[in-house]
């Protein structure tokens, strides 16, 4: 049988965003031969979707190399950057239950070096607590929600900041929020201008978005181009 | 061949809402013939949906006793209740392009009667808008919420009154939001709790919801009875 | 990392609902936190769509205090309200399995010291159950109706009475039923005007829903007003 | 090129239902052809979902030969049987929109030779409308039932008698009842057991299950088998 | 709190089918409630859906006076009727992942006392199967056709019979097929006219629509009326 | 402004199938640029989904160079290849519905120089029109399936023959068939295993897999290469 | 009857982008009243989906004023900035169809002053012509993609570039393509990391996502704040 | 009770596939039987689905003489043939999760003794890893390409070669991914001409399609057919 996985390290120089490794459908040896791969060479490495189930047997031949979350399902090898990198992102989540997918994309952004502050639990129900936070937030060049149901979050916080705004949809809830699709189809739809999406549940790739923007700026302002 | 129509001219006295006549799907001649029998009966009667097109040939075989508005495409055949009846009812629309829906709802109020009140343009896109009409929004019993696309209004109205709040998803909007569905699962998944939710682009049957309860309380204050 | 919750204490005060915690989604550790932030405030909160392996490590960290219903999945922390509050809500359930759901209702109702009567197991298959209640539940200025499947309970009881109704479908059901988008959408369709419609399985949506209602009566009829 | 069709001529002897020219899709070239082979044959013929822009052009080929209904879209070549065939057909329509689908079944039963009354304006929302017609229709063998939007009739109808009952979901409506689907569902999630139902509109396979039985029931009695 | 269930005993004398048990959803103190109330007025009970596990129970309770068949997950409280009742029914399977849903509708048939036939794993993957038995399959005057996927059979035995044919999608398959939703739509779809269809994996509807042709015939002969 | 196009004159040389133009979505002033830059580069071009109206101004600016088909809206500049290519293909279609979906596959093929042979009006509701001519289809190493609806067809055909074979769903039919959904997924689901699907009246498509089937055969047989 | 808009003329102070008027479900009279309340005001107003037919009567009204584009549908009143405004976005697009989507992003960058630049007909089944220009698409900080059908193009630009990517997904297609829902889920679904995604169609939006990701630069580097 | 199976032997001989047990659905006790069936006749056999708890217990059956892989849930019973048979088939997949489905087609092509080679983790978010391997990709005459999420690799690998290219779309994935239907209709839609596509996860559908072609050419070759 042939090898069953090809690292792509080169990722990382290509488009600035290190490949991490998607761990639901893959058995517990395909994950533990990449750890090793990955140890072999850069030695860093972000896990997503990793089942406690799974990080136990990882546990047992990494040892503590892994630094596991069981909240967000994710596991990072190696240290993150030591100092961080700014424009800061803010990361808005309407509800506890939206949690655990707010903190993938926290571990995420973690693992890149990357500033950004947390607000929990500012979901439109009680408007005022997002209203007093309001303020704070909208200093922020980027900002994630990440919100579940009718997300309507997304659409408050569209209308009242003019950083970019990376929606984030959850599965949280049931009926016909069952698996995240009125969440995403609201947010897509919002009344507010200019705000994109992500997957359903994918802190990562939100992560990963609000990445791609502050590595833009980042370098914008280091070679002093496009300013008119 | 049978006769084609059989009129419930009894559902008012049943539950309190006379029957209208949803006109599509229905030809010109089944709509006439029902017009007819209503005039030799009650002589008040509320149609939907009527195209202007079939009210063209309507208007031919029934002159001026027709009242057609072709915004909300609607008719009214007889006079409103002179009096209107309380407790009123406030009818909050999103944006221009639900006009057509919330003015199908507010015919119908004014059909039977009901006193109500129209807010326009208040979407969350423009927080301030719905901000500072909220505290007289916030005095009505009942409060319809018209919105599409997101339908965020619908929340963020729900968590801000005590009133009976009831959503009317529109089918504006278009790619995911096409056809109504985005607006009426986020009106249904609302994190704002106990909101109620009728079909899409069912202008009659929120005015109808609203009427149920105006009724109830008309008729609990006339008895004296359920106080507590 | 953040606190990973914020009380929404002034719900009550605003909206005249009391903030429920909905326990799906949410760790065992976070709902223990909100009990004990509920505790040292105002003693009083409901619990929804908590699993009773969940329910069994919070009786062992708060004990009696709370009252635990398995079939509904909801638990009570601290007394209802003394008197009942009018006017009376009817609950009607089309079967035996639309109970959980129903139930769900019943102890949010219950738990806001809402009056209210059950009537369980009258789906339109056998239509004389229906038909020889309906005097009495005519009488109700509000009803609920759960029913899953095909929801025709919904429709003939809306045909049937002039009261508020509040249809709560629920996702009783295999094949086309399954997850309970047939009863929402013959529910949303109904023939019957007027009638509101909340999530699947929403029982707790269903009684807050009532409850405006309820509270815009009682209301009224304190103040005088809104008599015509 | 090839030629365009093949017409089924030995359908009625193999499984007792002639074939019927279903012409949505159909070019009028490619529909006049199939009448002509059929005029040269055995001269009777079904036209169905006939476009009467379609069947102006026909009349121009055909002249009276063709009994056009413009409600039901219908076209027929030839006469029906002399003798009405027993045991005769209930069909019931719940509203006077679901009358083009209803009468296509009626079309096709005449067509057949088969006896059948109709049964209009029903629906549940004024349920006095059906229950005093309900001795008649439980009389009937075998029962149609045409509803749209909720379908709630199918499962009245199916809790009150104990015939062979056939739902024939229409289109009729907007927003979650668009196209038909919230009926169909409704109908195959009936809480009546035992009610079969087929596509949505299909008034001719509403018609044609109606004749299997009917003719099964006639084959029977004949040859005085099949008693127990 | 009301009690939790009012069984339809009139059921059997006015549809003609007995009402059954569906268990899903039911706990098993409901289930055993429900035995108890049949035990002490008719004796006779079908309950379907009756997971393994809530069997054990209920067998603890009630001993050997159910008998439980695994493969459908069918219980029969009583002894069927002694004679079989004529037409017999032919009952038409694809493949072996159809069987559970098959034997539910043999059972249904058992229980009723009527006769009927089984013919197993003739999809039309390997053609031969079926047309070596269509010649014995064509002589029932009602044939049950179970198939999931593509439903390919349903099409194919309703082009070669004459009976009266109901389709029974059956949720086995994956991908596209999952849950019965393709053979649902291509047995509705069918290009054999007058076929009727009955919810996914409803073997018990299936099986109740088939006798309630079957009644319909029986009572015809008995009777002498109907014919032509 | 930027031109509005860039044609992929090299995907002839590159994957063995000329770029064709999909007209559905453009202009006729985009597709009349894109005949003269074909005209001055390769004289060889297959335009689909054009529309009559479209097809008549291309007319008075291209004349009599293009070959334009009504039923399948194709149109083709210069001539196809003299001598038709082997190994030859069969295109069978269920009905003559399926003959704008099936014209379309037979234009590009002839196009392309391919020999195919047609089968029109074979579908399985009369199923000896298909097995009259199976012994002939079988003899073709490709063959294609056009059909819609309940897809019957694939799946029989596919258990009759050992060639490659191609289903071309088409999106004929109402009800649940409306847009082709139910013919592809039956057709994804089908009982035969090895049939390959395309998307619904894609018949470009369906020809341009047997094309690309079709000259690996000639290529293989060419070079000697590949016998085992 | 109430004023029909309210037209929210803080919303380029409040988020930096000037409010739009979606014209689809609006009358030509609501349109025409806006545009004579913004030239009262700002004299600068965008109009997107605007029918070449409502155009018409809009130009009769109010002349030159107007700058309409009839591929995307937009009206521009009033001068663009004078200088183009950097970072600069590019706009590539996949096909020729996708020109209308792609144009008012173009229209909207435009009107707001915002350097860009166009790349038409880049699709990957011709992936040289990608290929060719993706060192020069890769300079870009924004890079906005639209693409329709599969949206191949979204993660193959997402994979070769460290630019923030913005998925526009069109609605071009037919089958299972029909609305652009394969192309939305194929962008949500990339398997490049950190796409974001707007609405079907919707290049309004992607325009301003793109914008508030240019403001944000811009207003970084003139702060000389956010440098680590 | 009847026999539960009728297996089907001549498959092989009539299209040129054996049947294989598609395991899902059945019970042990039946997948033991057929084993036994088969064992007595021909001795080979593919088992697809088997979930390893069946499979234990077969094994304690059986013993040695099943080969089972559980990566694949694929068992064989028997030899395959001994010499591999020409012309190759190149199975290329994604990623490392879309490997239990592309090793179920590449169990079935080495069960049918076919020459195939795998290439793994070729997915287009690293272009390159792909671009690198595409000359030798390019030279076989057929391609199976297994990829789940927004399955680009099938539009980017059939834009590139003229092989036969049959699309495996795959589960892999979450939010809007889940299930793969956005797989399916990315790899229909594919801007690529001429790729046809199986069922979601269907390897072993996918290794008859191959099989399919090439036993075509096979069969070509040796007759000396078809050479234009």
């Amino acid at each position: 049988m042939t090898p069953e996985f090809k690292f792509d390290f080169e990722r990382g120089a290509r488009i600035g965003l290190d490949e991490a490794v998607f761990c639901q459908g893959k058995t517990v040896d395909q994950i533990s031969a990449i750890v090793d791969a990955v140890k072999a060479k850069t030695g860093r490495l972000l896990l997503t979707r990793l089942e406690p189930s799974k990080y136990e047997v990882l546990f047992a031949r990494h040892g503590e190399q892994l630094d596991f979350d069981p909240l967000s399902r994710t596991a990072i090898l190696g240290q993150p950057h030591g100092a961080l990198l700014a424009p800061p992102v803010a990361l808005v989540m309407a509800g506890t239950a939206d949690l655990p997918v707010g903190r993938e994309a926290a571990r995420t952004l973690a693992f890149a070096g990357q500033a950004f502050r947390e607000y929990v639990d500012v979901g439109v129900a009680g408007l005022w607590r997002l209203l007093e936070r309001m303020d704070e937030i909208r200093s922020f060049p980027v900002v994630i929600v990440a919100a579940g149901a009718d997300a309507a979050l997304v659409s408050v916080v569209g209308g009242l900041v003019s950083s970019a705004v990376i929606a984030l949809p959850t599965s949280v809830g049931y009926g016909v929020a069952t698996g995240g699709a009125a969440a995403l189809h609201a947010s897509l739809a919002s009344c507010a201008p200019g705000i994109s999406v992500v997957n359903i549940d994918n802190g990562y790739g939100a992560a990963c978005a609000a990445l791609r923007i502050s590595r833009v700026v980042a370098a914008l302002q280091k070679s002093g181009e496009g300013v008119d």
